[in-house]
């Protein structure tokens, strides 16, 4: 008999179907609101555990003896990756495919207020001031460059084209053809491509291919008005050399939910730098819109029912 | 022979499209970025012009004494409409249907902006703060009352459904039917709507009937966590009731681009008022936005072609 312990702040109506999903099950349920993970788990259910939903910190995942599978609130689960942390035989589920309306609206939203100077508005409404700033972007006839084309890539890329991008490129591992986007390319073109773009906007995972993606080279390789958007890992972009290069006045703006490091430390130059709009990886909150709970609940209901019948799980990482 | 004042900052190749157009007709150009209109036309300019392309401050429309023919940049003309502004017997047209992409973008950053908190987080960067300020809002699922259902309207109503919209209800005149709405209702209606309306964005013209419509009763009929949008004309809104309604916490947040009065003095209690957020009638600059100024020489040179062959022409006003 499984043990599964639920860290989603879920409804009623979600416990509901957890527990007639799967109702030989006990159901602990400890509702977690910080996304760092649940660190007041009692002990005693820590013995019990087979089956972890949510996150705990990545030194606690050997404190539970009996753990067979986690599946993860994440979308990304790279510090569980790093060899030595998950237990040896338990698998590890990823969340990928549940934040993709949350963060890609997010990144739309940061885009948005970039292209019409909101942030020099608000500016503006602190001093009283009604002074109209000149000319604004729009996304009408532009070439989006996004890099990662899974879930979250793919919904920006629809977005993009709803407020009338003229073409979306996409940059992945491979370059098959993916729905939603004009072109795709592999990561080794992307030096070819960066010059083409008028907004790069960036989803990828951590990884050996990814970190230190967009150095100072690179970001000097982006048109002089282009926009870069970064809501997917902190360690794709030098956020030491965007400062500069804002400084130096390349670039029309960079909107960044992801940091590297993270959180950023109160002296790092990009605070300050000129046209940076910073959100503390907020985008993709699990607890932050009904509509990726629901989604996070589904593929959790999904993944357990798969569980019990013996069928693969969806986004197996281990 | 006509003589056309061209005063929109046209491209080289839209000069040439009028002048093809018209190639009989005298062509004056005098690129003008305020919108408040053009004052330095030369007298003896004015002694010839026959059509203004553009706009002239209301009191100067008396100093051409051979106009016949005004085609207005705005898409609302009510300043050209009071009687005794315009001379007797000339022809009026506004510039309705070329500013839908610009404002309902404007509209939709504002939206975003707001239920994603982007000012919190800008007042967060400003003090190197990295803090996650938690839940934010999506239009997904949501029912959006959108107050005017002509070119702006319908172009907000697609944005809104793009991004997940459940239910996008139109506010008009009469009660017929218009593409891209669940339903339409006559204004008579707007009580019983505004208690059910999550967005609540307002694109009307001035005129008797939506001038002061959104008074401090109407505010409180919409629901505690709704959204406030106008970029029509400040009118409709009561704005000294608005900043009291949103100090005693009522509304999630107004996105006003558009004023009561306007410019807003430095005194007013709006520039204060908590969730509010303010640009100064920006949305629809007509040189702010390629597009919007295609869309403008598009719909001046139609007009013109059907003055020129005698035929009825579009949003003719007077």
């Amino acid at each position: 008999m499984e043990t599964i312990l639920h860290l989603l702040p879920l409804t009623p109506d979600q416990q509901a179907a957890f527990r007639s999903a799967a109702p030989e099950a006990e159901h602990l349920f400890l509702p977690t609101h910080d996304r760092r993970g649940a660190t007041d788990i009692p002990p005693d259910w820590r013995q019990r555990i087979t089956i972890l939903m949510g996150f705990v910190p990545p030194s606690d995942l050997k404190t539970f003896p009996h753990l067979k599978w986690v599946q993860s609130w994440n979308a990304g689960v790279d510090p569980y990756m790093v060899p030595g942390v998950l237990p040896e035989g338990v698998v590890l589920t990823c969340a990928a495919g549940a934040y993709g309306p949350a963060v890609s609206e997010h990144m739309l939203a940061i885009l948005l207020a970039i292209y019409k100077r909101l942030p020099d508005y608000r500016d503006g409404q602190k001093d009283h001031r009604w002074k109209d700033l000149g000319p604004v972007q729009s996304l009408h006839g532009k070439t989006v460059l996004i890099g990662g084309t899974g879930d979250i890539g793919r919904h920006f890329a629809n977005l993009c084209r709803a407020l009338g991008a003229a073409r979306v490129v996409g940059l992945h591992r491979s370059d098959a053809p993916v729905e939603g986007f004009d072109q795709t390319y592999p990561l080794s073109a992307i030096d070819q491509l960066l010059p083409q773009a008028d907004v790069v906007a960036l989803v990828f995972p951590h990884n050996a291919d990814t970190a230190g993606l967009l150095d100072r080279r690179r970001l000097l390789l982006m048109k002089h008005d282009a926009v870069l958007l970064n809501a997917g890992r902190g360690s794709a972009v030098d956020c030491a050399a965007l400062a500069e290069v804002l400084s130096g006045g390349h670039l029309l703006g960079a909107g960044m939910d992801v940091t590297d490091p993270e959180p950023l430390p109160p002296e790092h130059p990009l605070w300050e730098a000129p046209r940076a709009l910073i959100t503390p990886h907020t985008a993709g909150g699990y607890d932050h819109m009904a509509l990726t709970l629901d989604n996070l609940a589904g593929l959790f209901l999904d993944n357990l029912n798969r569980w019990r019948t013996g069928q693969p799980l969806r986004s197996r990482m281990k």
